[in-house]
Parts: C-alpha cells; sequence; structure tokens
C-alpha cells in the first residue's frame, strides 16, 4: 500500500494505491494555503483520513509543481513555498518519511510503472502543459529532487522568446500549450478567412486544441499552425533524444489528445529522420502518456520505488 | 589488472593499467586495417603481448571512434568497420571477453575514475574535436553502447550548418575545433588588420588555438571569435546540464588547452547565470579534463567498472 498526495492548482487530492497502482481510495480538499506550517498539517490530516482503516504504508508521497530536493521545497509555482522543510514540518505531525517530487516527475514515475513506460528501464515523460515538464528515469531510477531533468529548457532558438527561467528561445516557449496557442493567435492574425476564428469564438478563446480541431476539418492555416508545431515540438525531443536515448518518450498533457495523424504520427516522421539513432544505437518510440489524471497520484506514491 | 585498448587514427595502443589508473606497460602497433578478421587477430596478438608476463585480467576493453552496440561495432570513422561483431571475431583467438567503448565515452571513464570526475556520481565529459564527442556516466553507470550520448547533436540553430548526422544546426558544428577554426576563418576574412592573419601564417594554417594566441595578445578580432565561440559552446553545455544536471563537466579535447580566462571562466559565467539551476537545485561545475592521450587506454580499462 502506499500513499500519493497531488498538490494541483485547487486541491489537493490523495490516494491509497495498491502495488499495482490501483487507486484504492480518495480523498480531496480545497488547497487554502496558510503558510508551510498549516500546509503540513493538512497534508498529515490527509494521511490520517486515508488511514482511516488502519492500513500502514512506509511513506507518504508528494507531487508538487515546482522544484524539490530531498525533503525540501526550493519553490512552488502555485502557492508561496521557497526553501520550505516540509518533511521536517510533516513529521511533527506524523512519524513518517516524506518523498517530495515535482508533478513532471511523478508523471514519468506512473507511466514508469502503470503506463506507457511499462516493462523499459529508460523512459522519459514529456507534459505539454503551461509550460514542458519532462520526468527521466534512467537504468530504472529516477532523476528526481535536486537532479530532476529542465529539458523544457533545452534552447531551440537563440535569441528567441523570453522565457520564465531567464533564458531566450527555450523549447518550452515553443512547444508547450502555451507556446501553441500563441503560435495558433499569430497564424489568425494573417488568416481572417481561417475556421480558427470561428472555433476559438465557440470555445469562448484560443486554446491548445483550436487548431487541432481546425485541422481535422481541413483548414490551411490550422494545419500549418499543427505542422509548425509538431516541428518545434520534434526539435527538442530530438535534442532531448539524443543525449539521453530513452527506450521510450510518452507525449502527455491536454495537447497530447490531439488526433494521431496531427501530433504523433509527424513526430514520430521527425524524430526516426533527424535522432542520431539513424545512424545506428537504439531507436526512440514515441507513445502517448496513458494515464490522464490520476498520474499525479500514482506517481506520488511510487516515488519511493525509483529513489 | 585491465587492459584497454585505444584504436587511434594511426595507431592501436594497449596498455595494462593497474587499479588505480596507472598504465605499467604500453604496446603500440600501426594500424593497418585489412578487414575485421585480421583486425580482430592484431588485438589478440596485442593482449598477448601486453600479458607476456603471465598477468591475468578478466576482460580486454576497446575504445573506438564511431558507435558501439554490445560486442558490435556499428560504425567507426576512421577504419571501414560496420556492423562487425568485433567480440565474436576476438573470441575465436582469446577467450576473453572484449568491451568495446566509444572513444568519448572511454575519455569519460577515465576522467570519471582518475581525473576531473573523480569522487563524483553523475559526470560528463566533452570533447571539442573534429565533432564533439559527449560521454555520461550517471549514478556511477556508463551511458554507453546503444545509449551512448550524442549531445554534439543537440540542435542549436535551427536551418543552420548542415552536420554529418543529417541534420542542420547542431551543437557540434559551432562548437568543436572544427566549429572554431571556420569561425576564426570567418572573421579573418572581413578583418584584414587582425593578428590572426600573422598567427596563422605562422601556423602554416588556421588551427584551433589560432583565436587563443592572438586573443592573449589582445587582438580585437580574436577576443570576438573567443566571446563568440564560448557563447555557442555555452548554449548546447547549458541545455546538457538542464537535462541530466549532472555534478560536474569536464571539458577535453585540443581547445580545452585554451587559457583559463578566455575559455572555461567565461563558460562557467554563463553556465551559471543560464542553467536552470539558478533557480534552485544542482549547479554543474565545470572542470577541464585531465587525462589527455592517456584516456583512451585508461577509459577502455576501465570499462567493465561502468556497465
Amino acid at each position: 500500500m502506499y500513499i500519493g498526495i497531488d498538490v494541483g492548482g485547487t486541491n489537493l487530492k490523495a490516494g491509497l494505491v495498491d502495488g499495482n497502482g490501483k487507486i484504492l481510495r480518495v480523498q480531496r480538499v480545497p488547497l487554502d494555503f496558510q503558510g508551510p506550517e498549516s500546509f503540513a498539517g493538512m497534508l498529515a490530516d490527509l494521511t490520517r483520513e486515508i488511514l482511516q482503516n488502519g492500513e500502514s504504508v512506509e511513506y507518504v508521497g508528494i507531487g508538487l509543481p515546482g522544484a524539490v530536493s530531498g525533503g525540501d521545497v526550493l519553490f512552488t509555482t502555485n502557492i508561496p513555498m521557497e526553501n520550505v522543510p516540509l518533511e521536517q514540518l510533516f513529521r511533527r505531525h506524523l512519524d513518517l518519511p516524506l518523498l517530495l517530487g515535482n508533478d513532471a516527475d511523478c508523471a514519468a514515475v506512473a507511466e514508469f510503472f502503470c503506463g506507457a513506460g511499462k516493462g523499459t528501464q529508460d523512459f522519459g515523460v514529456v507534459t505539454l502543459g503551461t509550460g514542458i515538464g519532462v520526468g527521466l528515469i534512467l537504468d530504472g531510477k529516477l532523476r528526481g529532487g535536486a537532479v530532476s531533468s529542465e529539458a523544457g529548457h533545452i534552447v531551440m532558438r537563440r535569441g528567441g522568446e523570453l522565457c520564465n527561467c531567464g533564458r531566450y528561445g527555450c523549447w518550452e516557449r515553443y512547444a508547450s500549450a502555451t507556446g501553441l496557442i500563441r503560435l495558433t493567435k499569430e497564424v489568425m492574425d494573417c488568416r481572417p478567412e481561417s475556421l480558427l476564428h470561428r472555433i476559438a469564438a465557440q470555445q469562448g478563446c484560443v486554446e491548445g486544441k483550436t487548431a487541432f480541431m481546425a485541422a481535422e476539418q481541413g483548414d490551411e492555416a490550422a494545419l500549418e499552425v499543427c505542422r509548425e508545431y509538431v516541428e518545434d515540438l520534434a526539435d527538442g525531443a530530438v535534442s532531448l533524444i539524443n543525449v539521453v536515448r530513452p527506450e521510450v518518450i510518452a507525449i502527455g498533457g491536454g495537447v497530447a489528445a490531439a488526433p494521431e495523424y496531427l501530433l504523433l504520427e509527424p513526430l514520430r516522421e521527425i524524430v526516426a529522420r533527424e535522432s542520431f539513432s539513424s545512424h545506428g544505437g537504439r531507436a526512440t518510440k514515441i507513445l502517448r502518456a496513458e494515464l490522464g489524471n490520476d498520474a499525479g497520484i500514482i506517481g506520488a506514491a511510487f516515488l519511493g520505488r525509483v529513489m
């Protein structure tokens, strides 16, 4: 039995997970952040509630958007925590280890045991969201904590768009959902006739899926957006693959729900053609991530198995 | 006791190496390639000669420029071998395992045990030569063979210079010794007054060190070359560091002999400023590789210790 807690934008979700990654029970509380001490207390309360039937666990895993190192939170992007010794605070309430992971790493751990990475030893997840979160498991061990991969910050275009990290031209500026939305808007500006406008109006705004929806109906401008987006996605993916050469890279996040022939198929083609494996060595497979929203709980719960 | 064989451009060098990385004895033969079978026979002969005093070893390690996978050579860049089952051929002559590594990986192994990587668990060597060879040791194990890092093929400038790998704009097109020489020539073309011309004439040609020699004498054009070269080197280095976040990256190859204040110091500044560690997590140290020409033998000899 394992406990995983997923710290989302608005909720804390804690789950009791069995050895096969099945979520047996979930507790949800709204995320009402009143400082690190009370946050640690909330985590302990959630843990106690989850264990109400007397099950025992070796540790509690928690996944956060941000960066962690050992038992400390270096920073989070949704709540104001910086350099917080979270495990230490948690242990004031409960005598259990608290294992910390960032959300990209938790996604990788979940997929590694229960999804697209099953059966591999060298595996990565690329989550396309506000940014690009990358989690790597190499030789069966998570590159987590202080060495968590920040492959979203491979520079793709020197002197390009300013990134949140302070550099210019990072991969995530182009190939995240945010990048896709910006690209869609740029193309819309020059293509007033495009179906993109009608779909965006129906949705109320431009989203990551806007271009894919219009492209499915054959809209030329949208097809152009999809092609350019996939090229940007492939560019960083090939660099990442050339550095660590995993068996499988799984693509996750909302954008990954796009039709296969518009996203993953052209991505696979470019990767096969451009990655170094065309000259020999391991060829990396590109799959879709499988677990969706459950990945946060499962990945946090299984952190102790890959550390 | 270990045996390492370094396959260079013109010679085979075999060394008997003790557990501390001390080379006790070296045998050199000219590289006269007459096909894979006779090449395997030469390796066996060299091994027998090295073991003339009756020492025993568990395996023979060999480092080659090219790509390997398990006991097979996928291709080499200096001799015509493609998909050669070298270990199998070797075993027809000698009942010893033959461990294969590419030269960049052997450099990393050697530095890991006896040079700039001593005491680390996550380590990389970036060798600046004709191309950029990268060897990675993560969690104490070599990313070798079919998963050997090809970080020289991180794309740095999309649509840039055509690379030998078939892609455009790879890091090694800019930051290898070859890239430095091309850049030096480009700047020389626009700066007829520069000291670069006189130094190149003295050397007989433009070399990797030409720009550094002129820069040391305060030549403005040469200083410009050095600055731009270091920026290119840093660009790929930061991307590599952001992906795997090693403790130490050692810079090797002829170019690494450049004065510290012109190469490694500005490189360290850019890496400290631009890598993700400025926001938290492990900061990677940049050191100079220490072992020079001995790295090939020592790294090949120690391959079995990191596999």
